[in-house]
């Protein structure tokens, strides 16, 4: 197709349905004679998100490539999915607003990106629509098979340990980077931790084989419960909503803050580590056997803190200071 | 809550998850805590489909109230879940995007709706997300469970009978009167017309009844095989996805056209009655044996055509000549 033409051109020469059968490696044949799709029926429970991504709140033109922008698009919905436990994500239905000026390489791209991410995930397009508009706006929703061990916000209990999958903040250096931030231009940073940084802001990878690890690892003779969210909204605030779901507080030890290597130091660095968002790791609530267990044989994941009896708040360790939250907003 | 007060400050007030709680009577509760939903998992299969309603494309202040707006997201993609063969509507998500000075009162109306679409549908909210944005958005997608007949688009064979499940252009004279378009001031129209169009327009109600009587009165020895698809796009255009997808013609008899009673003559009305679009009925092509149960047994039904061998088109019965599409476009 003429990667020139706009949107709109290219709607008119060869109609949606068409298009979607073009772009859509993952879309199976068939499936867009109808406005619905079919999804195999098995006594596995399912696991459902939406997602929405507004032009100019969640991406923009400045710092993410079509490309990068369909990848994310899919990994922000698997990140939901993982940290409720999914076994196998089954597809995407996808709704794509844009105003009819937008270039069709634009379109191309964002579905170049969402079929690398379910080449990773696997999954396929299970259907969608679109619409023209003044903004250019992802709706998608996912669906996906629960696997051995649904975590709830609500199931973290006093006693449990706080782990998080992996470091946090890189996404938010990466976008300073990508907008380059003053603060950043002044400062030294290492060239490992700069390219991590972008990659995480750029292709975050959520990922389902550290969830499948911390099943295979969880000591006989204890429940399967966890309480637990992924961090999209930033550290923080992630444990924020695991202590209101779960009516307790939480401790968190300011020496165990999950940086990532060659992390500078200063409070503002803190701060970016824990309210930086779209971090998509998991933040998990486990008996402290389990939890033990996980840090022994799954490297990526750090203990942070602790869950104790309380109303729901978030305290430093050491001197019980209340730690503010600054959430990741999307309005 | 404060009916004058914006989204944007009432969501600043309570936040996102309390404000879903109090407008959403069918989440259930916990189900918010999360961010995702889960589904029972059984050995039916499912189907699923996303529908995107734009401010200014597929509702406008001047026609719609927020109620009937809601109402229609659900109504809109039960629709093609009941053209698809739905046995029950499992929920929906629902992902909202609103310029942060809108209404807050707009918002609840909506939500108002889609309760209401709900109550008469069965199903829950399982959840959804929103963000600001320049343009007031909806995007729904509805999970349901498949009964004992699957309709495709594609599963139309020669000597197939087609029958519709009512009139059509109901809700292109409904929105002409809400817009109080010249034509329609000018012409008498029957009161009882006027009020089935208004209410077709603003509180469209697919069957779900029908389609089980559709079940109920295929004769034996005929297989579980319906081509089909919902008019939401038109008569015409439905029709013609149809012959795409099974590669067949339609011949559509003039004196079989599915008008309303006391619906005007002429050639403008017509048009309405097959390209009118947003008409929500079940468009079928059925073995006669079976099409001729249906207009004997559930009296809704229609007789307009039949499906022959040749390359996709749809003509006149009569004299052959092909029928225009006039496609309801969303672009």
């Amino acid at each position: 197709m003429d990667k020139s033409k706009t949107w709109q051109e290219t709607l008119d020469l060869l109609g949606e349905d068409e298009i979607l059968k073009r772009i859509s490696r993952y879309v199976p044949p068939g499936q867009i004679d109808d406005d619905t799709a079919q999804i195999k029926g098995s006594n596995k429970e399912l696991l459902i998100n939406t997602d929405v991504f507004v032009d100019g709140i969640h991406f923009s033109q400045e710092t993410t490539e079509p490309i990068d922008i369909g990848w994310r698009v899919v990994a922000a919905n698997v990140s939901d999915l993982i940290a409720s436990g999914l076994d196998e994500l089954i597809g995407i239905t996808v709704a794509l607003i844009t105003p009819p000026k937008t270039k069709w390489s634009w379109v191309e791209g964002v579905y170049e990106g969402m079929n690398a991410a379910l080449e990773n995930y696997g999954g396929i397009i299970l259907g969608g629509d679109c619409s023209k508009g003044d903004q250019k706006i992802l709706s998608v929703t996912a669906i996906g098979s629960l696997g051995k061990l649904r975590i709830h916000r609500s199931h973290a209990v006093p006693g449990d340990h706080l782990i998080v999958s992996g470091p946090h903040g890189l996404s938010r250096l990466g976008l300073a980077l990508l907008l380059k931030e003053p603060l950043i231009k002044e400062q030294q940073i290492n060239k490992v931790l700069k390219e991590q940084a972008m990659l995480a802001h750029k292709k975050p990878k959520p990922s389902v084989e550290i969830l499948r690890a911390l099943e295979e690892c969880k000591p006989k003779g204890i429940p399967w419960r966890a309480g637990g969210s992924d961090s999209s909204d930033g550290l923080i605030a992630a444990i924020e909503s695991i202590c209101n779901s779960s009516k307790c507080k939480a401790l968190i030890n300011k020496d165990f803050l999950p940086k990532a290597d060659y992390w500078p130091k200063g409070s503002h660095w803190d701060d970016w580590c824990i309210n930086g968002g779209e971090d998509f790791e998991m933040v998990l609530c486990l008996p402290p056997e389990w939890a033990f267990e996980c840090i022994k044989t799954i490297p990526c994941f750090k203990h942070i803190g602790k869950i104790e009896e309380g109303t729901p708040s978030i305290s430093w360790s050491d001197n019980h200071k209340k730690i503010e939250v600054n959430k990741y907003k999307h309005f």
